[in-house]
């Protein structure tokens, strides 16, 4: 166990640039954040010309003098390593470190992540610094952990540099035997493009079409996240020699193109998260049709939980945000830094960092306000703090307790990366991981996500009554016989239109479909298509509910003893099989011939007898977020209300609410943006 | 004649490649291609690096093999030259063979049609793999005939590699016999662009602004229409040298900026045509609105029948479509595949071949269905082929009639060139194109396209008594002589605004306008604006009509005895002359104000009496298509109806349905998407 | 004085390309123009290539020659340095005067502007072909004064070539002493971005992402500022060496990244500036909601008063315009190059010039049309210049007379270009100077823009009874304190949100908020943030009045003797601050917590007793525009109809139609497009 996620309390902190200040300015800082219940601050990652202002000369007094001053204060310091932002005598010197875009144009120094993961000299020269900073800093007794580099693959998760292109052709020669079995798996004979010497393999680069070979592609992606694992393991290798014992390594997520199971297993005591649901009532892209808005950030924060069971949240809103270019998001509503908050714990993060604690005055993101605002004056922010840390303080109980959730959307990196690579997949993946995703939160239906990999076993699946795989394009016999354990055993699984059609490297099988997933579902697909734009909503009926096929129809007939549950009732499909379900040993398996939508994915849920789970205990409105974190016999009811509005809710039994320690029964109201803990023994 | 396009019948043919399948897939796959009516396949065009799979070594057996089991199963074989896929040693190689964008970024291996046309190694190499083709595959019995290349100019109809510019300069070298001609050509005197020496000449390169000047670019169109013939020729007198006696050369269009006309002249027996109705249904930019849809690829087909009178279909659309990147189109519905295949029959075509028997599992077109799925299982699309083929079997005595129109859009690639240069241009041309298709195929008004060239005789025009050259921009004394027999000997030709003020190399003309026009118009043009956005319709009078002169409003005024028919209505032209006709010789010619949208074109049509000429014999709904294909005094009526509902069509007169030898009379249902051809002798 | 702008009349120009045309069309050219009313002709701008034939080489006979013609015909002329468009031999010799984009990519030949300001061969080469025509040219009589290259950073106001780099380091390396003040200004401690060596500055380069530091941003802008200013500089002063006493220098403006205070005040007698009020009514963002379309045109001839009190206009559309690639505008309706012409005139202008007598027959611009077209015959737009012409000698008597408003809007070029760099500012800043200059129009109260700058006088400041400065982002010490002063002697000022919190480097200031503007405004900015798109319109009370705070909301208190007189009526802001009236001196400041839109501006010009100002002389309907200029004792009241419908206006008090020499008196009606000049006395 570490120091903020020790299972004991809640803990609050901030990111903080003690080189954006005067040294004047971080007593009078530190004081102010005790004052307001933060115990932890991130320190650190962006300072590498700080450290080294000229190649092979450090200074390592700011930090050394920060870090005792923090001491003093009885302040956690998070210590960042600084390989995000090279200094301007590294890429001037060495400018094969930076990565370029696919015509070959560089990046050039000033922003993030300009590097290239696979240059063998920004390798060396990141072991360099990362080494002196844990050898200055790793024994410090303020420090607590580590964060590594900044937000890896964000900004960028493609890469085109010529290091990058020597090690894709490394990786594939190793991935296959010979360049025929490349050629094979590539399915190259498609449009002659064949390769006959190994000079010829390179990373994708500028064609006159967007047409690079699909099969090409899904390796380069995953070479991709193997080299953002293999740059994140070889700065852990290093830290692990230095940190002192209970101190923990993380780095901050989530983003493309990274396998987090493979990261957090190599290199990573566990996971965090920048949680900006602010976004959602931004200027890029605001959607007013969208019912989800902030509590889009419950999907987020599911993800990490799924890679990452024990996470914390690196950097937590708390102003107006934006570069001056784009992404402008407005300040927080009163209550609203509070709401995020605690959705955020809710969603089982006990550590809860601030980003950030002064707002910068310089540079491309002096809008990326921080609590408080340039002059460092109290605020209504730092007012707001000062409460959520009483809260924090009053929930201490639940630290340690887990997200519960009898519900279950299955995910895989092969299939998310396919679908980033592939219309065709993307349109079905997009409806319906949102679809399935919004309709448990508005029923209140816990859901948890599950990546599959090599190392998923059968416990995890079991954990569940339901499962969702909605469009597993992509699957192995290995996947596939898990998947039929866990049906054996008594579980439910549902799959989706497009499944089983493509192998591990993204080219279609010639099995009859839905391939390998035919035996378990008891389903043929004898064609398919996806709904022409002038079609309308194509219909299945399941009993007494109607459910559309959104984005693609499947056609199906059932095999064997498999029983038809619904038909296309419209188009020229009508009268076609569109639902099919498979008893299978002691669970079921449906196949169904469209994506899931909300409007569909909640008949599911609802006729699969995993909808609204806690309803004897509280009902909600649609608008407030239900979630429970169990500890032993306690269960912990997270109520968040998204709304500007009050929001009545109902408790069937008592519970205690924990922010008083009164007893609720019956009527009670949430305020706008309002919150409530409450626990049921 | 060959043995495809003979005259006694209707020929269906699939494409097909071997080197996807195993070799025990082949002969399965022919039998169910006899089996269901497919007496041809296309093979071979995407294959270079299976031929050639290192420089200079060669490997002709896959191919050898295919046609020796075709041969035992009767089927005809069309082989494709594969130069549009150059092996990745190839450009690995001779990076210079490679195309570029405007920046000077060279394309990369992996896509098609991504080398150069006027590279001399790349013709080279083309040479080479185009008679090695035809020395080991020409005379084999099973081969009919040749696919040069693929589809030339698609994917890029632009081209800026070193090769291209070189081969520029000596074009326009040729062209002008000075500098000093090329300057005053291309109107150098403007903004200082005077060429001093013929080294500063080049193909447009990257600027500052989207200001190249046009001239020098109409010249470019030109040289890469240029390019794309003589890449064509290159091959086209190689296989000729080797072709069987009856066997015949074609390539597959239409694409941007290449002269069919010189093509087919130079190098081919005939044009095929690519034809892919269910775009009007795909996802990238389906139109709502559009009343065309599916109908519009009857446009293509004419197009393709007025550059060349005999043609077939290479790739009809037997499925899904789309990369996986975009261009997707769902699968055809019951009953349009065999729409599809009775419009391009309707329009002229005695050949037609799917795209493709099989779908391939790899690569970027794995979505580019075929007939069959990817595991090659009997379907329901199969089973439509099945009936295709009956239905062409009982309609074979239309094969070798002639589609019959009585009037004609006339049109020449300068202007075409010219309007894709040119906005002004360009939005009267599509105004009026779109507008006159889309009228005569609303009042089932047959019509040709007519392209002229310095070949076109008088002959070829009168065949129609009514031509609507609706913006002749780029307008010579040779052509207005020959448009001046035409209406001496009794023709009407309708002109519209912006006739004649510009010379052939797209520089205003200083003569008042419409300039070469005016004596044949009887016509004056005094002043012209295009309409401006809040200006709302501009109205015309003509008897008791109102036309609306979209887009473009040109002042007029006759010239001696020309007739003021109709004068503007509204807007500050209120009361001014807006329709002009004058008698000419045994003719008429009509000059109006305006580009003529759909409602514009229908009024023309009507009053000068070439509107529904098929009344007397049979009356159908506008969402229905009429097209007679007439054979000595045998007139095949083909009845098309592209609704998804029923559609009744009233015979005035008995015909005979071909389908069922049964004479229809009164009344008569067309099924959704149904078809019929009627015979009429 | 000089001879276009001598005070005495309006004098009437046009444009003119003898090297167009053969030097038979110039005589029957020269005495049209006469005939209509032309006095003077700009000539010469594009032909560097005609003068300077090869390197060194000289023709200065086809122009010289014009000249004599011209002479004889009495026509002025105004000779335009051709450094704007480089011969081809030029840039295909010395590649390194072109510019380039952010990725290094030249442009190309053809083009206008492809050149970099900074190259030092091709300032050498400017130089010299400036020095060649002042030479050859500028003694003769004809010649009445100089136009400098043509619209100064037009097309591109950017620039990347390795000149401009090189160029700019110098220009940092001369504005800070050492690479630690550089460091401190730009904040580089923000993501590592400390240079350790000059090498390392650079001008912006291609990044992965848009966040070029905005210090570095600000300064590099204030770099293409100097360059252009340096560039005209350069040529100013050779031909100041050569020009005839009287004879004057200009450039032709508007455009981007241009400080033209100081271009002017160190090279030109006075600016010129190009109008096409049609563009509001092009193809290219028509906007049927804008109010303003051509009358927006008066905001720019605003802008061009403020920062050359005596100005003429170079170019006056006189016809559609457009490239044949874009920026199509329709032809000028009947009475719009008067209304137009006269708009010029209200605002200032003694000098009108259009663009141009003849239609270009080739070249990229051929359609943007003169007042003939191609053919040169007398058209409808020769007879409205007929008429101008007899217009503009009746107001003769106005020449010389000036622009008068009691309002102004403050601006200052440090402000616009942070604007231009910085979306926050860009919001606020677009809205408020457009909704006052709306404001102002609507309600028929004239406006001036002030800019200012460090030679700014009290004077200027103190002939307004009220100034606008709404978002006064960057504000110092200096700058505030001219403001206090104005304020203390009786002035109002108005501020707006988002007031000093930026220094001059762009860096936000750690004072309270609004920084240096605290104490003139009572005002303390406590919190802010932009209005959150979900959040609809957020209203501010003053008295009866409610103003919407626009795209922003400071939250405001007072300081000391400063009153509220507004607070928030709705959202999370409600009952806080949003208005504050300071009491300072004989003055008073407000601070206003949103952007000004059109609405809240119009309730600040009546609420501050500015609006209308002439209301006791004359009414008019809104879409009518007002403006008055003064010489003496004698007001000219010009009225401009921009609708297409006549406008009834009623006279208060009797004045003379300058135009007829008539009386009017009560109710007056203006055709559509109509004008009218009217004198008081």
């Amino acid at each position: 166990m570490n120091r903020i996620l020790d299972g004991e309390k809640i803990v609050l902190g901030v990111c903080y640039y003690p080189e954006h200040w005067t040294k004047e300015d971080w007593e009078p800082d530190l004081r102010k954040m005790k004052e307001n219940g933060i115990e932890a601050v991130r320190i650190g990652e962006f300072a590498w010309s700080l450290v080294e202002p000229e190649e092979g000369k450090y200074d390592f007094s700011l930090f050394g003098e920060f870090l005792d001053t923090a001491e003093r204060y009885g302040m956690k310091v998070i210590m960042g390593t600084p390989t995000a932002t090279p200094p301007a005598w590294l890429t001037g010197r060495y400018p094969e470190v930076l990565n370029a875009d696919i015509q070959g144009n560089r990046f050039h120094h000033g922003g993030r992540r300009h590097y290239n993961y696979n240059s063998p000299k920004y390798r060396e020269l990141c072991c360099g610094i990362v080494e002196k900073y844990a050898e200055h800093y790793a024994k410090h007794p303020a420090v607590i952990g580590w964060q590594i580099d900044n937000e890896l693959n964000c900004e960028t998760c493609l890469f085109y540099s010529e290091s990058d292109n020597l090690a894709f052709r490394e990786f594939v020669k190793k991935k296959y035997s010979s360049l025929k079995e490349l050629n094979e798996a590539w399915g190259t004979v498609f449009w002659s493009q064949t390769y006959s010497d190994w000079e010829e393999v390179s990373i994708p680069k500028y064609m006159n079409t967007d047409a690079v070979n699909p099969h090409l592609q899904l390796d380069y992606i995953r070479f991709i996240s193997q080299s953002a694992c293999e740059f994140a393991k070889l700065q852990a290798d290093i830290l692990r020699r230095y940190v002192k014992e209970g101190d923990f390594i993380t780095t901050n997520g989530i983003f493309a193109n990274v396998d987090y199971l493979r990261m957090k297993k190599e290199s990573l005591d566990f996971l965090t998260y920048d949680s900006y649901p602010n976004f959602a009532y931004g200027l890029d892209g605001f959607d007013a049709e969208d019912v989800m808005k902030d509590r889009k950030w419950s999907r987020n924060l599911t993800e990490v939980r799924a890679v990452s069971g024990r996470f914390g949240i690196m950097e937590q809103q708390s102003g107006a945000n934006g570069w001056n270019t784009r992404m402008e998001a407005p300040a927080p509503r009163p209550g609203q830094m509070t709401l995020w908050t605690m959705q955020s714990i809710a969603h089982g993060a006990d550590f809860v960092s601030y980003f950030r604690f002064r707002t910068a005055t310089v540079g491309t993101e002096m809008y990326w306000h921080g609590i408080l605002d340039y002059s460092g004056r109290d605020n209504r922010r730092l007012a707001e703090l000062k409460k959520i840390s009483g809260l924090t303080e009053k929930i201490r109980e639940a630290a340690g307790s887990a997200y519960e959730a009898k519900a279950a959307l299955v995910r895989d990196y092969d299939n998310m990366w396919d679908a980033g690579l592939d219309k065709w997949h993307e349109r079905v993946d997009r409806v319906s991981v949102r679809g399935i995703f919004e309709a448990a939160q508005l029923s209140h239906t816990p859901l948890d996500f599950v990546y599959l990999d090599e190392n998923t076993r059968l416990e995890t699946l079991q954990k569940y009554q339901v499962l969702f795989y909605p469009h597993a394009v992509i699957l192995s016999k290995e996947r596939m016989a898990l998947l039929e354990q866990y049906v054996a055993q008594g579980g439910v699984l549902v799959m989706g239109c497009r499944t089983g059609y493509k192998d591990k490297n993204g080219r279609c099988v010639r099995e009859y479909l839905p391939g390998q997933a035919r035996k378990l579902t008891g389903t043929d697909v004898t064609e398919y298509s996806f709904v022409a734009p002038d079609e309308g909503k194509i219909l299945v009926n399941w009993d007494e509910e109607e459910l559309e096929a959104a984005v693609f129809t499947d056609s199906l007939a059932p095999i064997g003893d498999a029983k038809v549950l619904g038909t296309y009732q419209n188009s020229y499909l009508k009268g076609e099989p569109g639902l099919i379900c498979n008893a299978y040993g002691k669970g079921k398996a449906y196949y169904f011939g469209g994506a899931f939508n909300r409007e569909t994915a909640e008949v599911f849920l609802k006729k699969l007898g995993v909808s609204e789970p806690y309803a004897e205990t509280v009902k909600l409105p649609a608008c407030c977020e239900l979630a429970v974190r169990r500890k032993g016999e306690t269960a912990y009811f997270f109520l968040l209300n998204y709304a500007k509005e009050p929001q009545k809710v109902f408790f069937e039994t008592p519970v205690k609410n924990l922010y008083t320690g009164e007893t609720i029964s019956g009527s009670y109201t949430l305020e706008g943006y309002g919150t409530l803990v409450a626990v049921k023994n």
